[in-house]
């Protein structure tokens, strides 16, 4: 192969596909990149098995062809270039040389067909959203999730196509989050499966354009998901998630409003009294229109106090203040509800006037 | 006590004496913040025992007195509070009831008589120093100091202040820099001293306005920084500081000019190649008004060339890249001089037309 390209659209490409690089692996050639050039495009490709992630650029070609550079150090060469053209040449069978004013870099390469192939999705494409929507719902759903590798499918999104509707729901079994989307076109028939949470947040982070439209495709264990020159395939995790519908509590005994900035910044001035009393637990108490938040530790002990508007009966609740500082940082609105029916009871929290966002979180047992 | 202050005016006391705190100590009065009103100010205090800062804020007083709070959590509180009035008062022998808007916290206290003092300092202040150009030397010296606490005395800068001169030198044996600097009032007599290069670090960060003078006052074992409503009080590292004018050499064979940004991007992206070669060396090779950069390693090899103008005979030299890096980001001059005298002698590194700096930096035997 033999191109030119701007160092931005290089740096594009090595950016795009870092995340599938594996940093775990005996294989060596996991821990690279693979070039290649077709017709006027420069294709990035990265996988660790796991995942794949292609990024394409436009470029000059020479010569097209293939090489298999590694990840780290051809990102850290990539972000240091000058701003000029720069000419890409592979010699010698195994060696990739880098031009650009008075300079020459000559770096070791590994055959680009030791590369394992990115899978073939067979099938069209199932449904379409828009990249803004789909950024918004991964932003609300992905926090909930486990991290806790032991019980895998807690690290996972539940995904449910119905029609034009697009649901997440995440939960680590402490709390959950659910969100409705909507989608552009419309699903052949009802789909469910559940993707990595990691992988999510990696494609929110790919998202260039938020007017890009993102192409989904759900085979029996792959996702893969186009977006304008980026293509991430990943598997699906396999298992039974739980019914989340019989979870979320249809009725109430007291809903409150307030506002979600003002809940939010007494919480973390409260909960610097819980961070050190190892349960991670604020009270919130609730009597007419004053919402009273109070934790204690052997450091002291505080206390704030908020209006609200609230309709039912008081209540005290012991909740996880990190899943409330949680929710507070991808409610966008300036109000929200929470729905209380007990001590013992979970509490959902929805932003106000809006169907689209609900959270639950469990209460702690004092 | 009791205060009431800005949220803004607390967060600029309790942020300035941070570093003071001890973070490895089994007194616990060591890892707090002594609060002492005065006259119409509020006085934070902190201390590990090396290094003292006090700084003052003004506040309203309706009582004066005095108390010591856990350092670490009283400054994540006042971070978080909001910007409103906040009132101070201590009650109980041993709690502080911070109070604003709606809320309250209590604060467990330890006595403000345990607190250690800060040492006082009985001579006048010796000499006088803008904070701006304190602030510059130090950015041009500290980086040239050792870290390795097993030679302590190359941890330290010394200074030398002779009639209007002030001259900071720093070493880690590799390497040394030299910066003169001027002072405003000139000293009684020739000074000499080592001061911990992290001190010197502090100070420049506590300077709030470059426009303040900095008093400084040597004893036979402290140093005290006074600034507008700061004091850093520390200890003087005691020992010999080698003789850098025996170090310094007077004469060369080759003198080179060129950008300094030219040059410092050219060897950031060569050292890919060095990084990985365990000895972090460049090599560089002059010749008439070329200057070649040059590294290789198991990952491939890479040069580039710049334009120079050289006066002198032809050198080849093997360098250190991150010693260069380094200097390389403290000089804000457009162009560099280096003044080589062969392959085995250090070269000298200087800003163009600026006889106030200067950066020594010993080969690499290969």
């Amino acid at each position: 192969m033999k191109i030119t390209a701007t160092k931005e659209n290089l740096l594009l490409g090595v950016s795009a596909v870092q995340k599938a690089v594996s940093t775990k692996t005996t294989l060596q050639i996991l821990t690279c990149i693979k070039l290649e050039v077709q017709k006027d495009k420069l294709y990035f490709s990265a996988t660790d098995l796991e995942i794949g992630i292609q990024c394409h650029v436009p470029i000059e070609v020479m010569e097209e062809g293939a090489t298999v550079v590694p990840a780290k150090y051809f990102f850290e060469i990539v972000r240091k270039l000058p701003d000029s053209l720069i000419t890409l040449e592979t010699v010698n069978e195994n060696e990739l040389v880098i031009k650009y004013e008075n300079s020459q870099l000559n770096f070791k390469t590994l055959p680009a067909d030791d590369f394992p192939e990115l899978p073939d999705i067979d099938s069209e494409y199932e449904l379409t959203i828009t990249a803004a929507e789909l950024k918004q719902m991964i932003r609300q759903i992905v926090f909930a999730c486990s991290t806790d590798e032991r019980r895998p499918l807690f690290t996972g999104v539940l995904c449910e196509v119905e029609n034009d509707n697009f649901r997440m729901i995440s939960t680590d079994t402490h709390r959950l989050a659910l969100k409705q989307g909507k989608i552009e076109t419309k699903a052949a028939k009802l789909l469910s499966f559940i993707i990595p949470a990691k992988i999510l947040s990696e494609l929110a982070r790919l998202v260039q354009n938020d007017e890009e439209i993102c192409y989904i495709n759900i085979s029996k264990n792959l996702a893969t998901f186009l977006l304008d020159n980026i293509l991430v395939v990943c598997r699906l995790l396999e298992g039974q998630f739980p019914n989340y519908r019989q979870v979320v509590p249809t009725q109430y005994n007291l809903k409150i409003k307030t506002k979600t900035k003002l809940l939010s910044e007494a919480v973390e001035r409260i909960s610097l009294f819980s961070a050190d009393n190892n349960t991670n637990t604020v009270k919130m108490k609730i009597e007419g229109s004053l919402l009273t938040i109070f934790s204690q530790s052997e450091l002291g002990q505080g206390y704030e106090q908020i209006e609200i508007k609230s309709d039912g009966e008081p209540v005290e609740i012991a909740l996880n203040y990190r899943y409330l500082l949680d929710v507070f940082k991808v409610i966008d609105d300036e109000f929200l509800t929470i729905e209380f029916t007990g001590s013992l009871s979970p509490g959902i929290i929805r932003p106000l006037d809006n169907d689209n966002f609900l959270y639950l979180i469990l209460p702690v047992r004092s």
